[in-house]
């Protein structure tokens, strides 16, 4: 999407896997002395040694110090984290260890609706039971407790619901949760003992001007310790989202507070199964937790590209919402954060009979329209989940301000000539092929 | 260990990184044409971006070719070939695939004893039934087809024997399988339709001058087209092991032929939920399978290196096989290839008894009381599996000539003050604390 990589991370990288670069005059002395620091805690001094299972040991110190810092003081061991082959494997690993059961004792697990897929997919393969709740789209996604509360009782009837997923800020919904809500929805885990896995990876996304990230690890600490000292909970972070995007990279790591030693002994050995996750990821996830700072050498770029990234992201997503908002029959919430506008679409009911004659779902109908008029790919709600009856897709707001404009005014096109097509007051038109 | 990396791989790998390197003088052109090429395959020419869950195509396409090559022309094709994370996550994800089934249906794995643990966690961790099949430690630790037969036969009576692992050159027990053997095993396999894991990762590790790596697909093949188009087969391989030793990547490939179409849509899904492959691991593997060649820049120094890795290993196994046959009490097969040792180590009744008072297997005992006594770290055979009433240990041969030298010579002292302690015609020895 042309986002550019943010150049200390890639040279920090670069140096841990070549040291030969330690000698070249080209690289500053901060990227090579983060690099010299990571390779030391490697074995052998090299990113090619398998490290533990759990990640380098001063990576893992340098994210527990990146965490106290980020919530204001509240205490964090490097024995609660566990680096992780991107978020997605800590939060498969994590789901792995907690279900269990058959029939009604099996572990039910609830997620948000609309939610990310990896959620639905993960319990399938677990064989574990989805349980559904809610956000509120006429109230900017936010989490309703009393939404959580119906879903769990529901679910109550057929399994054991011991799980409860929160994504913030929201993908694909894009909201970010107040701190009330937070203290809501912990208050409910811990009166129900459910597990927090809360899934934080678009913590640096914030955008709304009147939102603020509150990690969920630090709303517990404040609730006090009955609260800090009980409930389980996972956080995941990755180095996929933030002001970097490293995907391919394949880095994150999670922080689990609370974990029962028993339990955390059999999370050490599931994880030593895969060995370790990819080193050159870890050390990627260490330049994020411990960036240049200000009396160091690349400080000045490190934080005018991020600062441009992030900037950049803010005025998209509001550039994004504006827009849309803007076309007959699409209504966009505000992108409070994340990367993602999941704007719901009206669907003229006899686009929604045609979708059903070609045996798919509406959304997935107008998707591919979409795609094949226009060349823009985005996703059908269908895919993530919404309530009956509503029509949605997700789109990034990550191309270029120049192709962002570009592409929403040629959807607001396809959008109109869309419901222009199925309006009830023409003839029928043609159907698009099976 | 010492070993140092190849210079080239690492090269590529820094380059793809860190691409403003392309300027610099100091790398080779045949790196950069390599970096470049991995790069112009990449998402917005960036390791950074996810690549397709199945790894960058025009790698795939590298990996075909040089499969085709190593197998002298049998033909290999992009569409069967799958970039993994290591080794062992292809592995993991091609069993999830092939268990299923409940009771007597279960589906069953034959795993040779003595095994890589990677098998009996992953078994244990998919609830499918471990089948063991014993190597014929009297025969260099030999595949015995009739041995097949009888762990078949005795499985099928309470499970669904479906999947035949095979390790070769082995891991712990490093033998490397003949052709007529693994002619055997794949008729077997052809005959009672099994499907075939070929854990081929130490393909690149065979020193015995009368031994040499034959594939299972290039056997297949040489089998005639009733075997080659029918036996569903799945080759590993890893980026961790051969003569570049890159664990930390976490790169990797599988080709799996005779696929059902519907089969790999189910794999093409599972692999989508992880997202992708590490992309520098996914490079790490591209160089293995496509180094320099006789007419470029870098072509001398790689093999250099190569050759330098592979003659020390091929060295220390001979020395270590040797070293340890002098010993009284121990009796090592020839190291043909891998990277390992796997001798048999009488452990007199005395300490046997003991090691039953304290609760741990014998041989752990014994690894237990080396480790303490001299700081080398050994595996107990338990650990991988062994017959009953006998004893190992698995050791890498990894270790410089020098340290290697120094480490069996202190193996060896330690080994006869054991027998000491606990031979017969002594006093009872203090105890080991518990």
């Amino acid at each position: 999407m042309g986002q550019r990589p943010i150049t200390f991370l890639r040279q920090v990288v670069a140096l841990c896997t070549f040291p030969e670069l330690m000698d070249s005059p080209s690289f500053p002395e901060d990227a090579k002395w983060r690099a010299r620091r990571i390779l030391q805690g490697c074995g052998g001094q090299s990113v090619g040694a398998y490290s533990a299972s759990d990640g380098v040991q001063c990576i893992r110190e340098d994210i527990a110090a990146y965490v106290e810092q980020r919530d204001q003081g509240v205490p964090a061991n490097r024995d609660n984290v566990f680096l992780t082959t991107g978020a997605s494997d800590g939060i498969m690993t994590v789901l792995k260890l907690l279900v269990s059961g058959e029939g009604r004792n099996r572990t039910g697990v609830m997620i948000p609706i609309p939610q990310y897929p990896l959620y639905s997919a993960a319990i399938a393969e677990l064989g574990a039971v989805q349980i559904n709740y809610y956000l509120d789209e006429d109230n900017c996604w936010a989490l309703d407790v009393n939404e959580l509360h119906r879903a769990y009782q529901a679910a109550k009837q057929h399994c054991q619901p011991r799980v409860l997923c929160i994504i913030n800020p929201g993908n694909p919904t894009g909201q970010v949760q107040s701190k009330k809500c937070i203290e809501d929805v912990l208050h409910f885990a811990y009166e129900e003992n459910l597990f927090v896995m809360a899934d934080e990876v678009y913590q640096d996304n914030v955008y709304a001007p009147d939102c603020q990230f509150h990690s969920f690890k630090k709303v517990l600490y404040e609730m006090g310790p009955e609260y800090f000292n009980s409930v389980e909970l996972a956080s995941f972070h990755s180095t996929s989202k933030g002001y970097t995007g490293e995907c391919g990279f394949r880095g994150g790591f999670m922080e689990i507070v609370n974990l029962d030693p028993e339990v955390r002994a059999q999370l050490v050995k599931l994880l030593s199964v895969r060995l370790c996750p990819p080193v050159a990821g870890q050390a990627a996830m260490d330049v994020i937790v411990n960036p240049p700072r200000p009396d160091e050498p690349s400080f000045g770029r490190f934080h005018e590209e991020k600062a441009a990234v992030l900037g950049a992201l803010a005025d998209k997503a509001k550039l994004t919402e504006q827009i849309l908002n803007t076309v007959p029959g699409i209504k966009c919430n505000p992108v409070q954060g994340a990367m993602y506008a999941f704007p719901q679409v009206f669907i003229p009911p006899k686009a929604v009979e045609e979708a059903k004659a070609l045996g798919m779902q509406p959304d997935m109908l107008y998707c591919l329209r979409l795609l094949e008029e226009t060349g823009i790919c985005v996703v059908p709600g269908s895919g993530f989940g919404q309530r009956e009856g509503t029509y949605h897709f997700r789109m990034t707001i990550l191309p270029s301000p120049e192709k962002l404009k570009v592409l929403l005014e040629k959807l607001r096109d396809f959008h109109i000539g869309f419901l222009n097509q199925y309006s009830d007051l023409q003839e029928p038109q043609c159907r698009v092929p099976a």
